[in-house]
Order: C-alpha cells, then sequence, then structure tokens
C-alpha cells in the first residue's frame, strides 16, 4: 500500500476531515500521523518534524504538511517531488518554507506550484482549509501515481528556509533550539559531527552557562538531572532525565545556545 | 478497503480495545479516529464533530459515535443507515441524539435498535464499555456488508437532537456556540447562507459587544486580533488569529452569539 | 493484514518513526496505538495498558511496548510468543517487566533476547531511540512470520512484573492502584472475582475512607459523584460520575486502596 504521512497544526478533528477526502481518492493507502500537535503557526517546528523523519519513510511516500498561517491570502500551494532515483518522495503544502529542509534532505528537488482546479475538492474551496480542500486531495492524486508535472507549472522562487547558523565562536560551540518534543527534550540545529569535533562523550561541558554531561543517553544522568547528548534525530539535544529540559531551562524555538566544554 | 470513523469521549486507551475488536471481525478496513477528546459526556459536541465531517466521506462508511453518558443504564442501541442511493453511510452508537444530526445530514435516515447479541462481544457485555462489547462489533458488521435489518427492530421514537434556533432578531443575528475546536476557533449554529443575508465580508461586526472584523480568512486579521468567518464547516467562526477565541470570549458550548453590523 | 500494536510514553512525533520503519519492512500492516500517553518512565502503568487490552486482539497480532527509561544502558532487549495453539501472540520491548503481564495472561510464554543485528535498522542503533532501531523492525518482521528463534536466544532470567498483592485483611479489601485512564477512573488491582466475595451490587462501602455507592456503572451516581464499580478491565475501580476520581480522591499509581462495606 502506498504511503501519506500527515503533519499538521491541527490539533483534533480536522485531520480527519483530511483522511476522509484522501480515503475516498484511493482507499488503499497508509496514512500515518506524523503530528498534528506543532505549535499553531509553527512554521520551523513543522519543517523540523519532517525533516527528522524523512530518512525513516520508504520510497514514493507523500508527505502532507500542513502548519499554514497565510491559508486563504495570496501565499501558493506546492508540490515537491525530491531524492535520488529509486528513493524519491513527495511533499505537498503551502509555500511558507515548512516542506524544504525535509525535500532537500533527501537530495535534489523539483518544486511545482499547485494550480490544476481539477485535482481539488470539487464541492469548492474554502477559504480557511486548503489542508482539505487541496493538499489532502492533491496528496491522494500523487500516491496513486499522478505525475506531479500535472499538478501546475514548475516553479523556482518558492520560499525558503534552514534552521539557522551553528558554529564555533570562540570558546562556544553555538546554535539554536528548532524543537523542543512532547517529554520537554530541547532540540537544537548543531549536527552530531559538528558536536563530536567540540566535545567527547563523558565531558561536562556548560550550557548556556549551566554545568551537565554530555552522555551517550538519559539513563546516564540521574533521575530529574539535566544532560546534553546526540537525541536520536542526530543533533545535539539538552534533556533532563525522566524531565523536562524545555520547563528547567526555560528554552524555547529560536533561543540561542552556547555549548563551552569544562 | 471499507471505512470505520471512530468519534468518542474516551481520550487514551479505549478506542484501541475497540480498534481491536473491529480487526478481530474485519482485518482490512480502514480505521479512521474523527476525535477522542469530545468534552466528557459532551453529547452536543460529539454529534458537531460527526456532522461537520459525514459529507467527506465516502459511500459505505460506518461511523461508531460513542458520548455516552447513559451507558450500563436502560437507553437503547441504535445503527441508522442514511443517505440516498449510491452515497448511503451508516452510524452506530447510543440513543441520546449523539447520530442524529450528522445521519440526517444526509438525506433520509432508517434508525433501528441493536439487540441482536450474536453481533455482540461473545465474551460477554461489561456495564460500562458498549464501545468495546456492542458499537464496535457491530460496526464492524456493518462494513462487512451485513444488512442492517438484522441488529434489530426498526424504530422512530429515538432521541432526536438539533443544534438550536438561530435568526435575525430586531438589529441582530443570533445564535449559539455548538463547538469550540482545538485552535479555541468558536464555532456558532448560523449558517453561512444566513450570515452572508445578514453581512458581506469586509464589514466590521460587533460580537457579544465586541467590535471584529467580518473576513475570509484568519491571515486578513492582524496576529492575536479576533475576527469573524465562515469556517471550513460553513457555520459563522469566532477567532483570533493565532490565539483562541475561547479564552478571549469566555465563551462555551450553548452560550448565546449575538451579531450586529456596525 | 496483520496487526501491530504500539504501547510507549513517547507522546508525538516518535511513534511516526516506528510506523514508517514498519511499513518499510511490512507495508501491508495495520499499525494500532494502543497509547502513547504513558507517564514517562511508567512501567506500572505501561504494562497495564498492555495487560487490559490484548485479550481483545487476534492471533498473530505483535505488541510493541516502548517505556524504557534504560535504553541505551545495558539493559535487554525481548521479544516473546506467549498464547495456547490457535491464539498466540507476539510482543517486542524492553526487559523491565513491560511485556510480561500480557504475556503471562494469554498463557505459556516463550521469552527471547534480541541480539540479531540483521533485523535492526541498517543506518545503525541509536542510543536513545530503540523503538524505531530495534524494536519497530523486529515487530515488523515478526508481523510477516518470521520465526521468533531467529532474534536470539532463549532466556529465563527477564525481569518480572505483577500488579501487587491484594486481599482480604480484617474487615478491608486492601489493594493498590494500578492505572489512572484519561477520565481520571482510577483502576486497582483487585480482580472482579475477589470484589463480588467481598461486596454485592448496590450496597454502600469506604474507599480509603470515604463512602461511596459500589454499583454497576457509572450513570447510577449523580453527576460528580463517587462510586466504586467494576470497570471494563475487569477490576475495582473507583470512579467519579462525569469527573475524576485520580483528582477527588488524590490516588496515583502505587497508592494503597483499602475498602470496607458499611
Amino acid at each position: 500500500m502506498p504511503i501519506i504521512s500527515l503533519t499538521t497544526d491541527f490539533g483534533d478533528l480536522y485531520p480527519a476531515a483530511m483522511k476522509a477526502v484522501i480515503l475516498g481518492i484511493t482507499p488503499d493507502v497508509q496514512i500515518v500521523d506524523v503530528t498534528h500537535s506543532i505549535r499553531q503557526a509553527g512554521i520551523r517546528e513543522g519543517a523540523f518534524a519532517l525533516y527528522s523523519l524523512v530518512p525513516y519513510f520508504p520510497e514514493k511516500t507523500v508527505h502532507i504538511g500542513v502548519v499554514d498561517p497565510g491559508v486563504g491570502t495570496s501565499r501558493r500551494a506546492l508540490a515537491v517531488k525530491a531524492g535520488t532515483a529509486g528513493s524519491k518522495q513527495f511533499f505537498v503544502g503551502p509555500d511558507n518554507g515548512l516542506l524544504i529542509p525535509a525535500a532537500r534532505r533527501l537530495g535534489e528537488m523539483e518544486v511545482y506550484e499547485i494550480t490544476n482546479g481539477d485535482l481539488m475538492l470539487n464541492s469548492g474551496i474554502s477559504a480557511t482549509f486548503h489542508g482539505r480542500d487541496i493538499f489532502a486531495p492533491v496528496g491522494a492524486h500523487l500516491s496513486k501515481g499522478l505525475p506531479i508535472e500535472e499538478v501546475g507549472q514548475k516553479v523556482s522562487d518558492f520560499v525558503d528556509l534552514d534552521f539557522g547558523y551553528f558554529g564555533v565562536d570562540g570558546p562556544f560551540l553555538m546554535g539554536k533550539v528548532v524543537f523542543a518534543d512532547s517529554f520537554g527534550n530541547v532540540i537544537t540545529n548543531i549536527p552530531e559531527d559538528a558536536v563530536l569535533r567540540f566535545c567527547t562523550f563523558g565531558s561536562k561541558v556548560e550550557v548556556n552557562g549551566r554545568k551537565v554531561p554530555f552522555v551517550q543517553t538519559y539513563g546516564l544522568a540521574g533521575k530529574k538531572e539535566a544532560l546534553a547528548l546526540i537525541g536520536s534525530h542526530g543533533f545535539l539535544e539538552i534533556a533532563v532525565n525522566q524531565g523536562s529540559a524545555e520547563l528547567q531551562f526555560g528554552l524555547k524555538g529560536g533561543d540561542p545556545v552556547a555549548i563551552k566544554i569544562l
């Protein structure tokens, strides 16, 4: 069965409308909820959720992403094909950067503006719910094998997004908070290789002035103790064993993180 | 694959018991969670959730709805067939009004009392979880093509439900709050056509004495600013762009809403 | 289609990574979320969730359970086959007791340590997310029919778990809180038969010194009134009709419960 993933800030109820529309077009499909709990209008968080998961999905998966504060305004709707021969995946969603880091992670990408009205919900397009009226049906058609060229014209001036600057600055490894997960683990934009060039497992580091061990896994810190580690996403993560680093450190998306070896 | 939707106030864990029972009867089925977060015993909210989604589901979908404060008491169990030839859907749940607005929206309906014990869980019926013991297995059998007449006798004295009066009263368009979604958008019982006869997009209106713009979509108000719009369900909705109208207006299910043109 | 169930304390996002891995190995499978809201590191609560649901799942279901505070440390990974001929089910998860009560409920069980690296995620095993890297792929292979002997050696020194002592002590029926569900119903470890030998429906009892009716179902108590009943899991449950016994009684997992007939 083909796979369609859903990543939204819709919370409850609205994802089911998208699924109903998808199943009306392609009933034999696996629908995977990536998350519907992205912070409202949290485009960067949604982009990170997709980015972190996309390597685990099989070829031909269609990812529908809808974190879309501009719905009903002039922002465009996009479909993207990304990856190398034999491992291509598809993305559908608004032109606000949400889809781009995940698509780029797969390699080469082609971006199309969705304009083909025949692919949209035939009962009419609402001004407020393109997830149901445009992205769900277009995603369903792509998962049935529709050539992506049929959604509309190729574009190159899409809205881009990355997770910001990271790097060494004097005694500090600097970066930014990208995402806080439902455990309260704080995930940064500093990738594994940059971290491991800077410090080694078992050393003590300071995170924003606070001393924590840099270790391989949560259980190597005491209960409710803070730690730094390489998270399962492959990025530097600040965590509290069986607790919330988001609360203990007061860190949120976009905040700077400075690591220093002690 | 046939489709079964689930709409409950069960929160966590209990929906999985329903799915286990369904898959034991009919393993090749699409199960769609509409919501399991209906306010406890919130029959009207559950009825609205089903009502708002039912037009998007394909023919033959079986909707199991369980918001059931009377479980284990003398309230009856119902199965409903609704719609016109070629677009019929089914509903299973308690006789407390939950299923009726959605079924009626599809057109003609036939209502049956579920009494056929052969269709119920053969390990015995609990007094507290008819979702698992009666509604899930009956829904699974209906989705496999069981004629609805086999669940029990047709009835006409079922508990009815509607979303209450709306209409023009002097300078006001009056209605009621039906549902607050997980964004905090407040959805009323006033349908699109009644709203558009009363005011036009771009005008200023008063909602319960507070001035807001009446516009097509969220992004046309400033961030954290209130607005009125026609929501994706086709009803007048009070919203706050990237915020919660439920909190800002202090509105909850059943509260009156009075709209005045400025 | 074969069935894989997931029971974790992962909250959001991480379950989707497990599903992506599963679908990459076996695309035609029913994945059922039992719960992803187990209290962080709540092994007993997770064990109870699995235990309570396992009788409702069909033969050959593979249950993946990941409540795993010891991930990345020396704790072992297990696969279990349990049940009698014609009704066997499988379990995959950490060696911390999580899987054992559910497996034992099905009857005879065989426990294997997972050591076969060929079954693990080929892009490498993280230190923090064995749900994605070990348990998901092993569960997917078992659901495709892999003989369980191929995961590794049989072991008998696994970590055991039960839900603790219950029994009559003078005028009291004593037990413990095992789980509080999302309604706030407090579920104890005292099974139906022990309760019904002690008291009869319709009697008044004291629960930890507080007088409540012992009745068949929630709706037999007044709104917001406390009651004791046999829950749908088959255990003594303390509840509040349309309210939360967890809050009213201040009870949490592991707390003692003493019942006295009045």
